[in-house]
């Protein structure tokens, strides 16, 4: 009786919800890489994925702490050292506030994440809690949508570059490391889930926790889309709310 | 030195919130009362918000763990009692699914929750949260949107009756009894709210706590309206997603 899919087959149905289900198809990033965005559109993308950088290393703190193993913990405590740096001016967070401020945003709004949108807060609280409260196997496996970021972060930065005169080189600093970074992660956390997924129902598990964080990478780019591409849909307090409403508290 | 708003101006402030950030402002909603949608775009409304009404009871519950006082519990139970009824047949959940099988849905589909927005679990799930994790005081406040629902109901019931061939006095019963349920249950909230928030800032927490439940309306209401009202940006996986990942788990 097998028990469970050989690892090639694991990794095979891993890729897979990648290619169907990572945001790299979503119709925003198509607009983004392919200049057909205003300033304030790029604008919109940078202030809300904020939200999103400025969570993970409370998400990777929450995941170090229910690792029981010390060499597990030290691997991935080098996620918190690229996120928060070894100062306030380097590291993952850092990078990303200069891309915003690279754009166009002033760095203070950007921070305060008062103009996020409610459902990119709901989609990444979302992530942060499912850390927190799934088994740590499926914890794990919620981070190996990095296998996917290479190519995304290539066509990306092409694309911004080649189309954005606003873009510079600087600007985008922030997805270099991550070239290194992701792959590094990547392979630890796809280690991870194929020695510690024992039999078919635990390695489901662990397609059901990559294919729900590419729902949570989804539906942010879906608020952006909604909110800033599509007419008139800017919820009532966030960023370019021009409505009669944007006074209120 | 005045160190709290009085009862009515915390009361006015509180109305406010509703008349300006409530979900009857909404697009969806102006469609769904007036007639504009396709059945299949009631029946996307009918599912999401299942979702939302299956997890009333435990978001009941979690705030009446929290209640230190057993009067104070005694009326909170009267919500469970409510939503899951005194057996399967009764109950707003039950009333919730006859609503979802009058307009055309399967009932088993729609309890699966399979076809349900991400972005809605998100929204729903940022509520059940903050009812656990919050203080007490904006746990309650955060039911209060309740003081807006019979307005909204009043007009939602005349609306589908009025424009939909395929809504009847039965499929709508579950608004019947909120009529007189939500009035109920937000005096209560607000009674709780003006006794307990103690300063001003304890006021604006609730206040705030109120403005954060309108967020959890309307994001749902987006999602819907950029799913099924916009074209083309069904979640992979959710209800009527026929693109050609629609049969991938």
């Amino acid at each position: 009786v097998t028990e469970k899919r050989t690892d090639a087959a694991f990794e095979q149905a891993l890729q897979e919800i990648g290619a169907k289900h990572y945001h790299h198809l979503h119709p925003f990033h198509r607009l983004l890489h392919s200049g057909q965005l205003s300033q304030t559109q790029v604008q919109a993308w940078a202030l809300n994925r904020y939200y999103y950088q400025s969570r993970i290393p409370q998400k990777d703190a929450l995941l170090l702490a229910r690792l029981p193993d010390a060499e597990d913990r030290r691997a991935w405590r080098q996620r918190l050292l690229d996120h928060d740096g070894e100062r306030a001016s380097d590291g993952g967070i850092a990078r990303w506030l200069r891309l915003a401020e690279g754009v166009g945003l002033e760095r203070q709004y950007v921070e305060s994440t008062a103009g996020v949108l409610p459902a990119t807060r709901f989609a990444v609280d979302a992530y942060v809690n499912f850390v927190r409260d799934r088994s740590l196997l499926e914890a794990v496996a919620s981070s190996l949508t990095e296998m996917f970021s290479p190519g995304i972060i290539a066509e990306r930065v092409a694309g911004m570059l080649a189309h954005y005169h606003f873009v510079s080189p600087q600007t985008l600093d922030y997805f270099n490391a991550r070239l290194t970074q992701a792959p590094r992660d990547a392979n630890f956390a796809l280690n991870y889930v194929k020695t510690h997924a024992r039999n078919f129902e635990e390695q489901n598990a662990v397609l059901a926790a990559l294919r729900f964080k590419c729902d949570v990478l989804w539906a942010q780019l879906d608020a952006l889309y909604g909110a800033y591409v599509q007419p008139g849909q800017v919820p009532h307090g966030a960023f370019m709310d021009a409505g009669p409403m944007a006074s209120v508290s």
